[in-house]
């Protein structure tokens, strides 16, 4: 922790910058082992150039917060005060007149920055997010195992999943039994909505579960992830159950041989792009461009979605300890929709896999 | 649908603006029937004075918004597309140049602010959410039978969640079992993480649920809700179980006191502050007024958070068909905490309870 925060330190003074105000729960946790989520009222942490940072929550999570492994001042409001006259007095006690503050411009509201910038009239503002992101995106070796244990238990629910299929089985009765099982292992948060999508449904790539029953010649399709230790994973797997058509499982053979193709362009020093492209040039080639309509995939950290961003215009090189998922899928309405998903390190070698469930066509 | 939107329209026209663009997802499905979390992507709903409005969504959800209740155009963008162009595009292919546009400042970043309106260099910005608030406030009979509907199905949860205490039962698997009955009772979705705390862990008023188990002497406090038909509930039960300390009861008898105290209140015309300070007095004469670090409740409706809001400050008179949380608590670090809620509407004659779990101090 002390690590970021100076290194934090290092970039506000290269900024010129006195004071940099973050709201953003998620970066707070990854910079202060504090989870929380203010719902509508107030959180922030404070960084400054030349002092030690503050932490900034309601009055009610004040306890919480000293006795996290945040070993600097916290501050509360209570709902009836103005949590920006409370945050302008700290800061000013510190730095009496800032003149560049950074925040995360993402993150913070129109109306928040209207409140807090009110009190700093002097003061030109610049975004945190990119250092931040920066900062997230090569993992660390501790960080290395938490996902890979992420990942590990993602495949655990697609099995718990996978068994739960049967003739007139509903979706939501599906998720219900995954999430039950993986609170019973001590995961307190799934990383998003677990998906289990059947028939035409998976054809929606953004479909939600609901009381559609599953039968014979469907395609099941999960994505879902935990959240474990502070980290999430994200994985996709369909599977067959009993016999389906020639052109469902041509479709996942093509999704197939694209998330292939584009793991096997992994490796340091290749920009973003190359990645989703070399999936995309499959899945065009096989005549279902137009129904490829996302990115290839996504960053996977302390957020399920962060950098690195895996399209075909991101020209990042790849750098050793990045995370990502690749998520090649084809949705055609009222055939198919297929989605394989893993959860890739780049090593100094070339890649590794985090998530290990396979990949064949399983008929259940 | 179409009666709300035209009251947004006519509210336009009051402000001079020609233009509302809408980016956040509650209100978007309260307005349109779309329920959607676009999560980074960009969703927005333009609304006009002087034409329909229009969705915009990833492309990725185009069809899903097509097949919705949604009867009017729908565009989309590509994860390589500047959403804010086609949004621009199709904003002045109906207005060519807005001189007053609305939007969401609460809900808006800063980031997405700076790319919008360098799309509209001449024109000013208002803020919407006070109007929006306002047309949420009041329930209709219809979102009235479907808050009671959620409510009595989080009455079912706290049931099902004393049910499951016994000597060594964790928090966490308690509130997974309460969550896998939900599921398959057909709740696709809790209001917000559900809360089972125990012993010391019920002091802290936003406690997160984890490995603690149940002993005899102990409080365990159940705080869940359950999203139903795109409507939120809210409730709050304190349990004994065993045998408890006379300080124990009467911290709870104290905070039943006030929790009725304040709901004999409930009248249209009445101050919200009035019933907050109802509770909060017969906290404060009790002694524990240090003990109550929050407002006594919150407006419930699509959101689980929401106007009006109880606070011992809010001018605002309540009126018929307002729905809201009442929920004092009292939290003495060591001791015991406790809370008890119920959802209150206003109704022509004082108040309804939803919720109607008893609030007699149950020995489990």
């Amino acid at each position: 922790m002390v690590k970021k925060l100076n290194e934090l330190k290092e970039w506000l003074n290269l900024q010129g910058a006195e004071v940099a105000f973050l709201t953003d729960p998620e970066n707070i946790a990854y910079l202060t082992g504090y989870h929380s989520d203010p719902h509508e009222r107030v959180l922030g942490l404070a960084l400054f150039s030349e002092h030690d940072p503050f932490l900034f929550t309601p009055a009610l999570e004040v306890q919480d917060a000293r006795e996290s492994d945040f070993n600097y001042d916290v501050y509360g409001y209570q709902d009836t005060e103005n949590p920006f006259e409370i945050i302008a007095r700290e800061i000013k006690n510190r730095v009496s007149s800032p003149a560049r503050i950074a925040i995360e411009k993402s993150h913070m509201s129109v109306e928040r920055f209207e409140q807090f910038s009110s009190q700093f009239e002097a003061a030109s503002y610049l975004s945190i997010e990119n250092k931040l992101q920066m900062l997230r995106l090569i993992k660390t070796p501790e960080e290395l195992k938490i996902l890979k244990e992420a990942a590990l238990l993602a495949d655990e629910a697609v099995k718990i999943g996978i068994a739960e299929i049967a003739e007139g089985k509903s979706e939501s009765e599906i998720v219900a039994k995954i999430e039950y099982e993986m609170k019973k292992k001590g995961v307190s948060k799934m990383s998003f909505d677990t998906m289990v999508l059947t028939g035409t449904n998976g054809a929606l790539p953004h479909g939600t579960p609901g009381a559609t029953k599953i039968k014979k010649g469907d395609l099941v399709l999960f994505d879902l992830g935990v959240v474990h230790k502070g980290y999430s994973s994200d994985t996709t797997r369909t599977v067959a159950y009993g016999e389906i058509s020639d052109e469902q499982k041509r479709i996942y053979q093509t999704v197939l041989e694209a998330q292939l193709a584009a793991i096997d362009q992994v490796k340091a020093g290749v920009p973003a792009k190359e990645i989703d492209l070399a999936a995309r040039n499959v899945i065009r080639k096989a005549g279902y461009g137009d129904y490829f309509p996302h990115r290839l995939g996504h960053g996977l950290g302390a957020s399920v979605h962060e950098f690195p961003s895996i399209t075909e215009t991101n020209e990042m090189p790849l750098a050793e300890n990045m995370v990502f998922t690749i998520e090649p899928g084809i949705y055609v309405p009222g055939v198919a929709g297929v989605r394989i998903e893993d959860d890739i390190v780049v090593t100094s070698q070339g890649y590794d896999i985090l998530t290990e469930f396979t990949k064949d066509l399983l008929y259940v």
